[in-house]
C-alpha cells in the first residue's frame, strides 16, 4: 500500500530523529531553557535573516495559531482569514475559545487578495454601526494554502502594503512553508517571508520533525510575554530541548528546504501522471497537495493499492480526491502510483 | 424633525414609566426577588401558556443573547445563525467573547430555511474532519429578523422538527417579538412561540420599556443554573424589580400587544406612502422596519425634516434606507412623512 | 417594617427619576450619542478635575469591573484584590469568565496594604518560577470596602506609589464611592481619588439612580476602545440617555455629595445607638455600612420591626448583623429602630 | 555534575525511544486513529482495571488539565484545589483563561482534606449569597502532590465520598502517579486510582517518556466530546501514535511501575542521606522529590557539584532546596551526593 492520505504520517526525518537519540539521555533544564534551544533559535534567526526576531517553539499548529492571535489582538478585534483558513474550520474554534471572532473573506483557491483586505476594512470603518461590530486586527494567511497553492511575492508585497496602510499585523500560517518554498513556482525565499510577515511560523511536524513549530516574531514590540502566553495556552513543552534539537537539524545543512524540494518534485510528477491520462487536476497545486477529479470506479479501483483521502463529499459519478506527498514519500511510492494509473 | 431612525429612540410607554414613579419609594429585596417580578414572570408564564417555564429578566438584547448561547452550547459547539443574524453582526463578538463561533447559514432576507439548517447539520456530520470543526450546537434565529421579515408558523413549525431530530435547541431572539405579533401577516401567536422555541426572549427595551428583556425557558432541562450564569454575564440588575414592574405593565391588560400592533399599523401606511409615489420597497417587511431605495437628492430632502438612517452605504445615484416605527412614533408622524413624500 | 439590608432597595432619588420623566417622551439617538449624555460626562469631568478623562456610563458595577479589568489586562496577567474584594467573592466568575485570574492578598477590614502589594509583586519576580505563573497586571480596590472602611488620602496615595513604581494600574471600584466622599472621616476629594487612580467608577444604582455606573480612565492609553469592549461585554444600553440623563441629576447641584452624606450621617447614628446599648461594633465603618453583633434572641426580635441580614453564619449564641442605610433611610427610620433597642 | 533539578531532564526511557525508532518511518493515519494508540488504550484499560474507560493522550500536563477540567465544569462552576496545587500557581492562568476559578483550599504538606472540601461545599450553599459566587464544581487533586507527598487509599476513599454525597467529580492529577505508586508507603493501587476518580491522567513527561500524559475518564458521562474539545484546546498530536507507543512500551511488562520504584528508592536514600547527616528534613515525602534545609554555605558548596532548585526564597542563612530524582536518575549519582555530604 502506497499512501498519499497526509504529511504526517511518518516519524521523523532520520538525521531529526538521530539527533534525538543521541542526545536522549542528557540531563538538561526544561522548557526551552538548554543550549540545544538556543542554538537552534539562532539558526532560525539567521536562517530568516532577522537577528533580532524572537523565536518560539510550540508543539503543534493550532496551538501555535491560537497562541499568536489570541497575543496579538485587543479583546475587542478578530482575525481577518480566508473563509477556507484552517482557523476558520478545522481548528474546533480554538480561536473563538480564546475569545476571538474569525472575520472571513472570499477566497481565490484558498488565497486572499490584497484588495479584498482593503475593501473588508474600508467597509468596515465606512459602516456607521462599526463599534458593534468586531474589528479587524490583524490578518491571517497560510503558505502554502490549505488549497496547495502559493502566494507570489508580489501578492505577499501587496498583503504587507494593506496591512501597513491599515496598522494591522500580517500573520502567516506556515505549517507547510518548506514546501511552498521548495516549489519550481516559488519566488520569494524565507527571508522574504520573515521580511513581510510581522509574525509567522514555520511548521515542523508536516515537515520531517516528530512534531514542532517554529514561531518567528520579526515585529517584537506587536507580541509581548509570548512565555506566559504559550504556557497559558498549554503550548509550553516541559522537555523543550526536543523541539531545538529538531529544528536545530531542520536548519542543519539545508535539510529544511531539502525535504521542501523532495516532495513538492514528487508531488509535480504525481500531478502530470493523472493529467497526462486525461483527468481533470482541480487545482493547479504548486506544493505538495494536489487535487485530482477521478470517476468514483478508478478511485475505487486505486484505493486497493493506495491510500488517499476524498476533499469533500463523494460525488455521484466523480469525486474530488487529494494526494499529498511529504518529506517521507519515495521516488518509487510515485513509480508505482505511475503503474497503478496507467494500468486503469 | 420627524424620526424614524430605530426603535429605541423614547423612554418608556407612559403605562411602564407609571409602574416605576408609583412604586418608586418602596423598598424592596434586589436580585429579582421582589412581589414585583414574582408577578410578572407569572403573568408571562400564562400569557405564553407555559405555566412551568422559567423566566428571567434581563437588562439588554446582547448580554440575553450571549447567557443563553452560552448555557445553551458545550464547549466545543457553536451556533448556527443567520449570516446576517444579529449575533453574527452586531454584538462586537459577544458569543466568541464567551468562547463560542458563529456558524453562519444564508439568509432570505434575514431568515433562513430549515433545509438549509438540516444541510448544514448533514453535510457537517458527512465531513469525515467533522471532529476538527465546531459542531452546531443550537439554532438562533430572530423574529421578527433584521429585515423585518417574519417567518410564517409553517416555517417555524419546520424549523423546530428539524432541530427536533437533530436533537439541538431552538433560540429565538425577539428583541422585536411584539412587532412580528402585532403584523397583520402573522399567522402564528405568542404561545405558538413559546411552543416552538426551546428558549426565546421577549423583548422589551424596543417595545415600550426603558430597558429589559424576558427570557424564556421552556425547555427547562437545556439551561440550568441561569442566575449563577445571568451574573456572570454581567447582566444582573440589582434593583431588579425596575424589569418586573416594567414587565408587569407590558403584559397587563395587553398592553405588549397593542403596541406591537400600533407599529405595525404604521409602518405599513408609510411603506405604501413611498410605494405608492413610485419608489422601490426593497423588502416586503411585514413590520416596523421598512426599506426603501430612494434617490441620493430624495434623502437629503428629506432628511431635512425626518431623520432615517442609511441601510448599508450610501450609493453613487441611490440608497436603500430604513424607516423605523414604534410604539411611540404618533399617527401625525406618518402623516407629516406622507406631506414631504407628496413634496417632493 | 424599616429596612435596612441594602442600599439598592428603592428606586431612584425624586431628582433623578424626574429627569427621566421629564425627557421620557423625547426621541434621542441611542447608545450614549445624545446629548443628556454628553452632558453629564462634561459634569463629570468637571466634578473630578479630569478636563480629559474618558467617561463611559454602564449598567451595572458587575459588568462594569468585568470590562474594564478586561480591558486593562494583558492576557496572561491577573488582577491583585483583597481576598474579601468584590470581584474575588461576589461576582460569578465574571473576571475569570473573560479569562483572568484574581490574585489575592490579605485583607485588613477589607482593604489591602500598600506594603503586601509590594511584597506580592517582589515576591512573584522573584521566584524563578515566575513565567509559570499568572503575573499581577492591576490592583483593585473598593473605596469604601465591602466592610464599610475607607483608605485615607495616604493610604491611596502609597498605593497609588506602588502602582506606579511597579508600573500596573490602580482601578478603584466606588460602587458606594458617594458614601466614602460623605463620611465625616473621609480626608480625601472625588478629584483626590481622580488623580490617584488610573481607572476607577462613581457607583450610581447604591447611590440614587435606578441603576447605572459612571467608569473614569483618567489615564486614556491604558484603556482604548471602550466603546466595543462595552458593547462585548454586553453592558451597552441601548437608550443610553437614560445613563446620561440620571448621572446629570446626580451631578448637579452637589446631589451625589448629599445623598453621600444623608446616609453616612444615619449610619453613624445608628451605630452609635447599638454601641450606647451595650453591644460590640465589629468593625469602626466610617460609612453607610454597619457591622454589630448581636445575641441571637435580639436579632429574632428585632427583625419582627426590621429587616437587615446576617454576615456570615447564624452563630449558635450571637451572629454579626449588617445593617445599611443609603440616600432612601429616613431620619424616622433611625429613631424607630432606636426605640426598638432601647426596648430590648 | 549530578542533576536534581527536576524529573523532566532526560528524554524517554531507552525502550520507550526504542518504540519509537523502530517505527520511524512507518506510516499510519494520525490524530490517534493508529493501531498504536489503540493497543495503547487497551493496555491502560487493562492496568486500571476499567474496561470501558475512556483514555485519550494528550501532550503535556497543563493542557490536560485545563482541557479536562473545561470539560468537566458547566460554566458558572470553579474547581476546588488545594492553594498549592499546580492548576492554582504554575498553569500561568490556564484554568482561568477558559473561563473557570479555582477555588483554593487550605493544603496540608500539598494535601486537602475531606473535612475541608465537604466544609467548603456546605458553607457555600449555607451562604444567602451563593448565588452570586462561583459554585464548586469539581475536586482537582495530585497525587502525589507538589510538596512529594501522597493520599493513602483511605484519605482518597473519603474525598471520593464527598464527592459522591455532593455530586462532584473527583479529579486526579497524575503527572507524577507513577512515583506513588512507585512508593513504599503507598497503600493503593492504580485500579484504586481509577475506581476512586472520576477522571484522572497518568503522566508519562515526568515519568520516562518524552512528552504525553494519558487521560483516563472513567465515568463516561461526565466529559463527553473528548475529541474535539481536546482539539479546540491546541492539545492534539498530530502524529498521534508516538503518544500511543509510548504509552504501549511504558505499560508494556510493567515499565510504568518499574521506573517509579526506581525513583521513589533512590529518592528515599537521598533523603536519609541528608537526615543522617543532621540536616533537616522539611516534608516527610515519600516519592521521588525531597526537600532539605540546608545552610547556605552548605547549598553553596553542593552546588559546586550537583545541580537542583530552591524551593521558595533563598533564606539569610539557611534556604529549603528540593532534590528531584526520576526513572533517569543512577544508582552512582546517589552515591556521589553521599559523598559530597559526607565531605562537607
Amino acid at each position: 500500500m502506497i499512501r498519499f492520505d497526509s504529511d504526517y504520517m511518518a516519524g521523523a526525518h532520520p538525521e531529526v530523529l538521530d539527533a534525538l537519540v543521541r542526545t536522549n539521555l542528557e540531563l538538561t533544564a526544561g522548557y526551552g531553557n538548554d543550549p540545544y534551544t538556543i542554538k537552534a533559535k539562532e539558526l532560525i534567526r539567521k536562517a530568516t535573516g532577522c537577528s533580532d526576531a524572537e523565536v518560539m517553539f510550540l508543539v503543534g499548529g493550532t496551538q501555535t495559531n491560537a497562541t499568536a492571535i489570541d497575543g496579538l489582538l485587543a479583546r475587542h478585534e478578530g482575525v481577518l482569514a480566508a473563509e477556507s483558513g484552517h482557523i476558520a474550520v478545522h481548528e474546533s474554534g480554538a480561536i473563538e475559545a480564546s475569545g476571538h471572532k474569525v472575520l472571513t473573506l472570499p477566497h481565490y483557491e484558498g488565497k486572499v487578495k490584497a484588495e479584498d483586505v482593503e475593501h473588508f476594512i474600508a467597509e468596515f470603518y465606512a459602516d456607521e454601526t462599526y463599534q458593534h461590530m468586531v474589528a479587524p486586527g490583524m490578518l491571517y494567511i497560510s503558505q502554502p494554502t490549505e488549497y496547495g497553492t502559493i502566494y507570489s511575492l508580489e501578492e505577499l508585497t501587496k498583503l504587507n502594503e494593506v496591512c501597513r496602510n491599515r496598522e494591522i499585523p500580517l500573520y502567516i500560517d506556515g505549517a507547510r512553508l518548506g514546501y511552498a518554498l521548495g516549489s519550481n513556482d516559488a519566488d520569494f525565499t524565507l527571508q522574504d517571508v520573515a521580511r513581510l510577515a510581522d509574525v509567522f511560523y514555520i511548521g515542523g511536524t508536516k515537515m520531517g520533525t516528530l512534531f514542532g513549530e517554529a514561531l518567528v516574531v520579526t515585529n517584537r514590540k506587536l507580541l509581548k510575554n509570548l512565555f506566559p502566553l504559550v504556557k497559558q495556552h498549554g503550548a509550553l513543552l516541559a522537555k523543550g530541548r526536543l523541539l531545538g534539537l529538531q529544528f536545530g537539524a531542520m536548519f542543519h545543512d539545508g535539510l529544511y528546504e531539502r525535504l521542501g524540494r523532495h516532495a513538492t518534485t514528487l508531488a509535480i510528477r504525481l500531478r502530470e501522471i493523472f493529467r497526462s491520462s486525461g483527468y481533470e487536476i482541480v487545482i493547479e497545486s504548486p506544493t505538495n497537495q494536489q487535487f485530482v477529479r477521478l470517476p468514483n470506479a478508478v478511485i475505487d479501483k486505486l484505493r486497493e493499492s493506495a491510500s488517499f483521502d476524498y476533499w469533500g463529499p463523494r460525488g455521484k459519478e466523480q469525486s474530488i480526491v487529494r494526494f499529498v506527498t511529504s518529506w517521507a514519500t519515495h521516488e518509487e511510492d510515485i513509480n508505482e502510483l505511475e503503474r497503478l494509473v496507467k494500468e486503469l
